[in-house]
This record gives C-alpha cells, structure tokens and sequence, in this order.
C-alpha cells in the first residue's frame, strides 16, 4: 500500500500542512515533532508524491531565468558561464536552476506563466533596462527576483551589478592620456541599463578632461556584430573620423573590429580600438584589441545564486552587489590604445 | 469568494476530474458538458489554482531538455537558434520550452527530477550517446522523449538525426578527388553517436577508394578547441604527416585552424582543411575553410518540436526523421580542399 501525505498525517494525528512542513525542514516546526513525523515517515514506507508536495509546502525548489533565445543572440560564451555558477551554488542547497525559452515577442508572458504557475520560487532578470517592465510585473506581484544589472524601482531590491560607468572612464581616461580628443562611442540602445551606465562613465571623462564630445560620434546600434560593423562604417565615412573608438559591448565590438580592420586602419596606430568585454583572441588574431575586462563568469554565477538564496530564505530585498569593472591594457600586442 | 475546483464541481455536481479535463479541453470529455462547465466556470468566476490544476490534469505544460552548462562548453551558437524554433513550435500549442542546467557531475539526477517531479510533460536529448544512459533510464520509466541524435535503444523511439555517415563520406571523396591519400580526421568522442557516425563514413569512404588508412591519423580528442588544437599539433609533429584533414566538429575545427595558420602551413596548398558545421568567417578570416554543412538551426528546432507534440498527443512512438548532411565547398575563396 502506497502511504501518502494523508495516511502519514492521519497516522500522526497532525494536519498534513505541519507534516509536510516537517519534512521539508521548516523551522516553525518543533525539533521534537520534526523527529516524530521523519520517524514515522520512514516506518510507514512515505513517498512524497511531488505535486501534492508542491501544492503543501507552496515551493517548486527551482530558480529561472527566462531567456529570449532570438536567432543568432546566443553568441555569449560568458552566459554559459553564469549559468554554470548560479547551477553549482543553487545545487548546495539541493535547488534546481532552469532557463525558461521566452516565446517570441512575449518575453513579460513567460513571466507571468512562470508566477502564475508557481513554476519557480524566484527569477533571476538579467540585461535590466533602465525602465524594465519585468522588473515592475515582479515587483508588483511581491514576487521574488534578483536584477542582475540595475534598474530604476521604488524601494529596496536585491541587484548584482558591476561599475560600469567607472569601466568606461578608465577606457577613456587611458585614451586622453595617448593624446585623443575625437573619441567615438558605439552604445548598444540606452534602454539598457548598462548602456546607459557605460555612455554616462564616458561622458564624464571627457569633461572631467575639458573635452567637449561631439554628438555625432556617440552612436546607438542593435546589439549585434553587424550593427556595430555598419556603425563602424559610418563613423569612418564621416569627414572628421575619429581617432579612437569605444564598444559597449563585445557582440557590436566584434563588428567594430571587423569594420576596421578591412577598411585598411591600422589598429594602435591609425585608430585605436577598446571594446568592453574584449574581442575573443581568436577573432581579433594577430592583432590585440584592448578590452575593459569585467569579471564576468563562474562567480557571477555564485554571487547571483547567493543573493537568490537569502531572498527566498529570509525574504532580505535590500541585498546589493556590485563589483568593479577593470580595465585591462594588453600590453602584449602590437596594439596601443 | 475565491471560487476554486471543488466548489466549481459541487455546484454542478459533476468530479473535480471532469471538471478539470473539461476545463483543459480533454476530448474523453463531451461538448454538451464542456459547454456547462465552461459556462458555470465563467459565471461563477472560478479561477484555477497551477498546482492544483496540474494536480488534476497530471500535465505541466513545459517540454524541456537538460543542458550540461560547464565553463566554457555553450560556445554553439546554433543551439540558441533550434531553441528558437522548438519555442516557436510550442508555443503555438501553448506548451512553454525550459532548458534545465544540469548539475554538475550528476545529469542524471537532474533528469530523475524532471521526471518524478512531473516538472516537464517530455524531454528532448541532445548530443545522444551511441549507448545512452539518459534515453535508458526515460525508456525505462516510459517518459516521453525525443532523442535529438539516434542512439541504440530495444524498440520504436522518436529521433531526428542528420546523415552524418553521408556527409562524412562526401567530405572524404572531395578530399581523395584532390588527389590527398594521407587523410587525418580528428573526432569528438567516439561514445558520441555522431562521432561515431562520421567516423564510420569516414572509413567507409577510404576503403571505397582502395586507401587503407593510417591508424595513427585516426585521432580522438576531448569536444573543446584546445582538443582540437593540441591534436592538430600532435598531427604536424609526426615523421610522416597528413595532407589532409577532416574535424569532425566546429568546436574542436576552430582549434584545428587556429593550429594549422600558427604553423605557417599555407590552407589549400601545403594542407587542405574540411571542418564539419564549419569555422565563422571571422575566426577563419582572411582564410576561407571548406564546410560541411548541416541545416542545423531554426528548422531542426521546429522539426523536434513537431515530433514532441506527436508523441505528447498520441503517444507516437515510432517517428523518426532524418535530415541530410550536406557538404558545401566554398570555391570563392583562396582554400581548396
């Protein structure tokens, strides 16, 4: 005879709530009735069937991410990476981690299904706009989410971030310092909160230096190698080219890259290249880009999953992370930003 | 009044159970009586609660596959487009498509949990092994599948593979047309069903042209672009070395190249190079690295999908579906293989 949730608590003489919360190692539960019921639990031969478990303790025991897996987006080893990180702490504590695959054009439906449906304890949002929607939807729903990136919201909210503007000041501080003035961003579109961030770190240091930025050489583009090679093109075909270049990011940087090096531009010499992010060795061979490196990866991952970790436990929303971006000079190469 | 399930089925005096396939358009359920109940449920304001709904109906509405995300490994971008076309497909059955990070060390587990828990109403299995312990153990539970790879199995299973025997083999007759007898080919992993298919059309072509071939230029190596740079090297340092090269994948291609460049070997003429799925143009750049390749993108997702529905739907066991590979010879370019 299968022994269910009911016979257990019936057996117990307990409500099948206090079971259930028993077995699932809640501590409003006695240590004294904890032990009774996993006593009795094993002896009765209990198997827990996993929805009407779901259903007693209200916890799915996975955390998501929803992700818009839009063809050719995926070109982000780094993401992987994460992924790995945020797998490997969440596994510690016996949770699982899913990528839910938003449905095209409906990214804020997978969201609410995935609430809605009790499917996961709590979200993770990556690539936070400035005004984010998803973040809004959660908030409103008192749901559990950490912002990986910032975003504008009223009231404490658990983030990681990196510095981004201090990434973009140091790239454009190290290009002052070899003598340029007319320095080009490429951002990818300023709904993005790093983008914003990354534009804003720009612009302070170039006035911080008394250099007025000209408004034609900070351009928007898809975040995409393309549109960042057609941006590349354009700022070349001006009259007044710029000397020195800055991406936001590596997907456009790839592009950028690409751009420079078949319009004939010595890299370091006629132009000189950063890219936030890097341009990956294999690509930019044999030339070298210089990069602002942020410490993307593994412990992103983990750092990522810890701040998920204390909001489901504790319910702790004003829990904040940010680590600085470095810029990395790749002294090495021919290059010389 | 939250209207919920049972208030709903005692007011109409009908099973929670009916009410609930009703609801969720089960056809073992009359129209007259679906009417009723979508009317009472509609003018009573019943609002479903996801556990209990799926508590009822036994089904999840997510199909998912189990992902290994270690560092390093998610350097496909083509996953992220059959991603996009298995949610496009679903989503038009209102089915949702979740990617579950496997733990590390413990794939199985993770698919042990999707099951039992009832997380997921199917799985597909990427990168199937040619004896495969993830498709034994959903055999053996009866769990609906869809091997993404053919894979040895006792009985009728869904599968869509490419003819990688095929391409292989017209890869190698390229190779011999051009004169090459000295043919190397390195492969992934041999317990891998594809590896393990091209290599059979690999030698198959060989033996059909009369050349017996060199074990020693019958390589293994690890699925990673050091793999196939390290095993390129190990090619290059033998007395007698290859004139060819076939890699039987566009991870360890990527290294293969990278390899062959460093060595001041000229592609086309002092080595010719055929990389399955290929090398991106700007890693390959200014160089130009013949390809076979496979359709594997958009449509490979849709066509997973489809087989998952069918299975979901009729419990179709049997339906299989095979793509061919084919070889794309890219003559513009200074490399002839």
């Amino acid at each position: 005879m299968k022994v269910n949730l009911k016979a257990l608590s019936d057996a117990l003489g307990l409500s099948r709530t206090t079971v259930s919360r028993a077995l699932n190692g809640y501590d409003d539960v006695s240590e004294t009735t904890r032990e009774r019921v996993v006593k009795a639990a094993q002896e009765m031969g209990y198997v827990a069937d996993p929805t009407a478990r779901r259903l007693a303790t209200g916890r799915a025991d996975m955390i998501g991410i929803v992700y818009p897996f839009d063809a050719g987006d995926l070109g982000d080893p780094r993401f992987g990476e994460v992924v790995a990180g945020i797998t490997e702490r969440l596994a510690e504590r016996n949770l699982d981690f899913v990528i839910a695959s938003a449905r095209p054009h409906a990214e804020l439906d997978t969201y609410r299904r995935l609430v809605d449906g009790k499917l996961v304890d709590g979200l993770i949002v990556a690539r936070t706009l400035v005004d984010d929607p998803r973040v809004a939807y959660l908030q409103s729903r008192g749901f559990p989410y950490v912002a990986y990136g910032r975003t504008q919201v009223a009231g404490p909210y658990a983030w990681f971030d990196f510095d981004n503007e201090a990434g973009a000041r140091d790239a454009v501080r190290r290009l002052i310092g070899f003598g340029h003035r007319r320095i080009a961003m490429i951002s990818a579109p300023l709904a993005l909160s790093f983008a914003a961030q990354r534009r804003t770190g720009f612009l302070a240091a170039m006035r911080e230096a008394g250099v007025e930025p000209d408004p034609a050489l900070l351009v928007e583009c898809p975040f995409t190698r393309d549109g960042g090679l057609q941006a590349t093109q354009a700022l070349l075909a001006r009259a007044e080219r710029p000397t020195a270049l800055l991406v936001d990011n590596n997907i456009a940087g790839g592009g950028a890259f690409r751009a420079l090096v078949d319009s004939g531009l010595r890299l370091g010499h006629d132009m000189s290249l950063i890219v936030y992010d890097g341009v990956p060795q294999d690509v930019a061979h044999p030339h070298r880009v210089t990069a602002v490196v942020q410490p993307t990866g593994h412990g992103t991952g983990r750092a990522l999953a810890e701040l998920m970790l204390r909001l489901v436990d504790d319910g702790a929303r004003g829990q904040q992370l940010e680590m600085p971006g470095i810029e990395a000079g790749d002294t090495d190469g021919p290059m010389r930003a």
